[in-house]
């Protein structure tokens, strides 16, 4: 391709409220431009690299036994209904009238057409297990879309969807969506891991997120430093810690007027925060309840949701609440004689001699130990924190770190949700009637192309990997509009480049060297030869691959074979 | 791919509501189902098809020097209000609002989206011409979807739009896609024929539509026996008669009672419908404005709404208002002492001693003739009829000829209707502003995939043209589950074919020979070989093409060069 035919329009100032990497360079290189928020148009240097990833998803799932198929984009009420997601989507699912006054949605997800297909289509065991995705065009309302194509509205998301009899089926499918997961990110030449995943309201066995790493990655990822353990943080389990020690002090009640926070609890004190517990209240299924962490550590709210009694998704109460159950305002409330039921983090109640409020306003206790001064049962002491770094591992194997991820994939098994909401079944081999299993895959199209980005860039720009590179030979002519022997040997060159079937973006433009070389390092083509009218006369020309630091002069008629 | 593992769910019957063929056999060979009204999925089966259409569209467009961009299918209201459409758009057009309430669209086409990204991007006419097109979802909500995804709601369009700054350019690019167009049904060996159009209320130069052939086709399309002349029926252009013959008879009123159509007229006065004219009434920028037609003529409501004074889109008035206004009911209206402006259609204008309406009820004129009792001015003769097979051709090459046609796909120079109305412009030679012409052009994907089969089937099913086959070859194994014999030869050939590069499809499944015959020419795929048992004894088996009358014996190990 030409450059001066191409619309690629490349900007070289950093646009504004463009926060992440991803987003500017996306812009600046020309593959994107925004139509309105959350509303992107794909330019063609943006669309042959989405299609690039297009084509790797689609070779790996049809290889792992997948079957395409297209789902609309419009997907009428009923079914939502049925699913009972019509109300629970709430604000991100748009929704909209046709002109006879019926209601319909733009898919968000398509769980729902593609069990109405199933329920329609298959009728027997003997048919199963089956597999289905598709590559389509979803919308999610977003409340504050932002970063580019990472979190727009309407975006390209491959859905993959599978029903199954028995459990072995199903894992089986599970493990071959998994390793087939894996085999499209490793294809995309990117730094990836999965990780286990809460599964969030709708429940199942299994769930695993995709992460590519990258150090902008809204997401933290936890694993351990040893073997094989990794995690989102939701899901991130804390080791179980050894019992409390034996109480060596005296429950001792001290004044504490003004304290608000754990810092200035510390501070008044003077002791650490390991050594005190915080209180936090949420709403219980009757009336409130509490939840007691270490004073360092932090509340994991899909673990608190998760908690018998526990209202979910977690409600905080109100301070107004707080002080009326617990006769004291937050700040000074803690589980000595606490007057609503409680839960007690497990490394919390491994403390001995710890500080924490006294349900009075402006008094503490110190001293306190669990057996003597509020005894716990077993079930009151649970897994509710975050895990931190240096935490050991589940298992035991050496200590959790952190990474920071960019989700790309999320596959769950969502067991038999839907297909009893939508009351499916189908004839097992005695012929009875029996609820299959479901699977969901899900991977974000749009959004991989951010996520490449962010893991393969330098300040200058891009650096595509090859696999997904909109070209991948960038062929910068020199003054090509002054010098006809520029032009020439670039017309030549590009030429053979592509009867060598060679990708190539020939910049043929009427443009300053300068402006070349800075364009060619932001779009970041992985090959790149410069054609000057200096070199020409020593029939070199120089060569470099994108993250070199120099190029190196190769002869003429010799480059071309640096990339076949 | 081995069947028994294929989503595809065949139908033995006829559905209901299936009204044209393409629509039943779609449906029957199991390429699309239903989500809900004018929405389809797109089964495996289907799906391989587009997808041939759309890489066909692709590649053809990209050599043609297009580039591919893709723009969202939710759009702001916004760019509609600017360029006046929102109101226009009516009904057809899905609205919906965001959480913000915020207005938007489904796309039912792009070009204010392309026209935005134009003038935010390009600025110069150093960059003139482009040609963007894109392969995306649109939404029209039809009020009365039907026959399948040639009337659906969701659809895949190709549209593609170039900008110029000068009429040689703009004819050239024109021609570019009008060749392309034609490259790309060559390659999908389509019958089709390309023919003028109307460019409706849009304005512009040129317009072509291209229709493939099929005698199930809604449009009707029009050609000379001799010549290229070739035009839409709407656009198609009468020839221009011989003056009038001079009068012969004389004006005599006879009475008519209960007339009401020009067969009843003939009847009660044994005249052909040749020798008589009709009026029609219809409204005009200051009140009712009549038009004359030959009796046996319809009238051309495309070219009525052109005429001067007469208001588009046309609107036929009232009979109240038409009796009020001549003085006669429906029935008995004629051009002699018209109190209301008239215009003649040019073969009405031909007719020497005709009857009509005599403007008085129950009474009609014999022997009429214009120059002697209502006399025209030119300007009143128009061509404003259907022509009818038969008639000359424009220009007097030989005779006009009619087909029926689908149409697949629409070019049209639309001038600067949108670059006006959306204030684009880019700098000429000279640095002044000018303001770009625009052409567009759009290709059905999914609506050619049905007009492929209409002209692609027999009473059995479809007979894929093979560029466009889902898989090239169907082999049938008899048997299968039963013959050892049979299983290991049909694996053999399938695992051949496999490696041979030939896109087969192994009919695998445990089913009776008669069922697998059904469904093979259901599916229609352009190659058959059965693989039976009582063939392999003697080392042959089974071939045919799919509209071959009589399969033939072929030896086992010679029949796949046959493909090849």
């Amino acid at each position: 391709m030409r450059q001066s035919h191409l619309l690629l329009p490349t900007m070289k100032e950093n646009p504004a409220d463009a926060d992440v990497i991803s987003h500017r360079l996306m812009l600046r290189a020309g593959l994107i431009r925004q139509l309105a928020s959350g509303l992107y148009t794909w330019l063609p240097l943006g669309l042959r690299v989405l299609r690039k990833i297009e084509a790797i998803i689609r070779e790996e799932l049809q290889a792992s036994g997948a079957q395409e198929v297209l789902m609309p984009v419009v997907q009428p009420a009923e079914l939502w209904q049925e699913s009972g997601r019509w109300e629970k989507m709430g604000a991100e699912m748009l929704r909209m009238q046709d002109r006879h006054e019926r209601d319909f949605c733009l898919g968000p997800t398509h769980e729902e057409v593609i069990t109405d297909l199933f329920r329609r289509e298959i009728q027997s065991y003997r048919q199963l297990p089956v597999n289905y995705f598709q590559i389509q065009t979803k919308f999610r309302d977003e409340r504050r879309p932002r970063f580019g194509v990472m979190r727009a509205r309407e975006f390209t998301m491959k859905d993959g969807y599978s029903f199954h009899t028995d459990q072995a089926s199903f894992d089986a499918t599970y493990q071959a969506m998994f390793d087939c997961y894996g085999r499209i990110l490793q294809r995309m030449a990117l730094d990836f891991r999965p990780v286990e995943a809460d599964t969030g309201n709708i429940g199942g066995a299994n769930s695993h997120e995709f992460h590519v790493l990258a150090s902008s990655g809204e997401d933290t990822i936890v694993y351990a430093s040893a073997g094989d353990y990794a995690a989102n943080l939701e899901k991130a389990e804390a080791a179980k810690p050894g019992p409390a020690p034996a109480p060596c002090n005296n429950l001792v009640k001290v004044p504490t007027p003004g304290v608000k926070t754990i810092t200035q609890l510390c501070d008044q004190l003077s002791i650490s925060a390991q050594q005190t517990v915080k209180t936090l209240v949420v709403a219980g299924e009757n009336g409130l309840t509490a939840i007691i962490l270490r004073g360092d550590h932090e509340l994991n709210e899909v673990k608190a949701a998760k908690l018998p009694g526990v209202v979910a998704p977690l409600q905080f109460a109100k301070d107004i609440d707080i002080t009326q159950a617990m006769g004291a305002h937050p700040g000074f409330l803690g589980p000595v004689n606490c007057p609503i039921p409680l839960y007690v983090d497990r490394e919390a109640a491994a403390l001995a001699d710890f500080c924490c409020g006294a349900n009075e306003d402006g008094l503490h206790f110190t001293g306190v130990n669990w057996s003597r001064d509020c005894a716990l049962e077993d079930s009151q002491i649970v897994d509710v924190r975050n895990v931190v770094e240096g935490d050991p591992a589940p298992g035991g194997a050496g200590t959790l770190k952190f990474l920071r991820g960019i989700e790309v994939g999320h596959i769950f098994q969502l067991g038999t949700t839907y297909s009893k909401a939508m009351d499916v079944s189908v004839l097992d081999q005695d012929g009875r009637n029996i609820t299959p299993m479901m699977g969901c895959y899900g991977m974000g199209v749009t959004h991989l192309v951010a996520a490449v980005i962010e893991q393969n860039h330098d300040e200058h720009g891009i650096a595509w990997p090859v696999p997904l590179a909109p070209y991948h030979l960038h062929l910068l002519a020199l003054n090509y509009h002054k010098s006809n022997l520029v032009k020439t040997a670039a017309d030549k060159m590009y030429n053979a480049a592509l009867e060598l079937g060679i990708e190539v973006l020939l910049d043929d433009r009427d443009e300053r060297p300068g402006v070349k070389f800075a364009d060619a390092d932001l779009i970041g083509l992985p090959h790149r030869i410069v054609i000057g009218e200096r070199g020409l006369k020593n029939d070199v020309v120089e060569y470099k691959q994108r993250l070199d630091k120099a190029p190196q002069e190769v002869p003429i008629d010799q480059v071309l074979s640096l990339l076949t």
